[in-house]
């Protein structure tokens, strides 16, 4: 397998079509990481969940880290990593704008029904529904992929070769959304 | 969908059977995400990596997370969230039982092959192969599974029944062993 750099366009053309990340806050020198679901827009992901652990630390210290992928197989794969900054969209005139537009995307990504907004039993209690809506503005991408070596077993010398490196993102973000839109 | 806690037991038992995960370390109030591949082993996260920024922070600052799931589909998955703390294993003396566990584990679960050994192509140049072995110490697991409320589309009362809840983990349990079994 050979791992390469994602182009900047190339990631945010996958962030598109991602839901599912991996979110990472930090309270003091412990990080904290857990499955999110998310809507790409212009420079931010927007999402929701409940007050939490996450929301608690996001609100204390908004630097946080998001990962996404997409697994075709074991030795092909795309992942994008982010670093960004929380953003609150409370229930507040000055931000109805930024919140109706998060309502919207996830709604037609689907995301109403999912983690965030199930009902969750703590310790035989339910946990209080009070949706937090949030966003993450986007200050940095990182993008890796890797393709199987082009001859199965054998170690090929590096060719950085940038037509065959496009090629092989291309072939990845085909197999890609031939699978996210079957779903 | 109903969310609820995993038994520590059922958690531990998912960990022997996953693979991949995502680690979050923090430089400053500067959280990090990438995925991983571990294989756990009685209290213990082993996993290699070359030298890269994961290990550089996490070598200054040896709290880590660890999130791992298995997502049978959007109504049915389980989460663990672990807390814990980065040790090296360094090719001495000292550390040779330890080191010689972590590869024959790693090994047993086919990760050699997998990115943290693979040829990366960063800028044009081959980022140089030097694999550092390195364990988590697990301090605290969390594990959350999400299952479909018994009746599809109506909200239910609900109704933390031990006996119902295990039965619900067990299922995916069984569910998580089928598929990871017949790869």
């Amino acid at each position: 397998m050979l791992i390469q750099e994602v182009a900047y366009e190339d990631s945010l053309n996958l962030l598109t079509h991602l839901r599912l990340g991996r979110i990472a806050c930090a309270e003091g020198a412990q990080p904290y990481v857990v499955p999110f679901y998310f809507a790409y827009d212009d420079g931010y992901l927007y999402s929701f969940s409940t007050v939490g652990q996450k929301i608690k630390w996001m609100r204390a210290n908004p630097l946080v880290c998001v990962q996404a992928d997409e697994i075709v197989s074991s030795q092909e794969w795309v992942s994008i990593v982010i670093f960004g900054r929380y953003e609150e969209l409370p229930d507040t005139p000055e931000l109805k704008v930024e919140r109706d537009l998060a309502y919207k995307l996830l709604k037609q990504k689907g995301i109403w029904w999912e983690p965030g907004f199930a009902k969750t039993i703590i310790k035989g209690s339910e946990r209080p529904l009070l949706p937090v809506y949030f966003r993450i503005q986007i200050a940095r991408i990182t993008g890796h992929h890797g393709a199987p070596d082009s001859v199965e077993g054998v170690n090929l010398e590096p060719s950085p070769n940038e037509q065959a490196s496009k090629h092989s993102v291309q072939s990845i973000l085909t197999a890609l959304r031939a699978k996210l839109f079957s779903k």
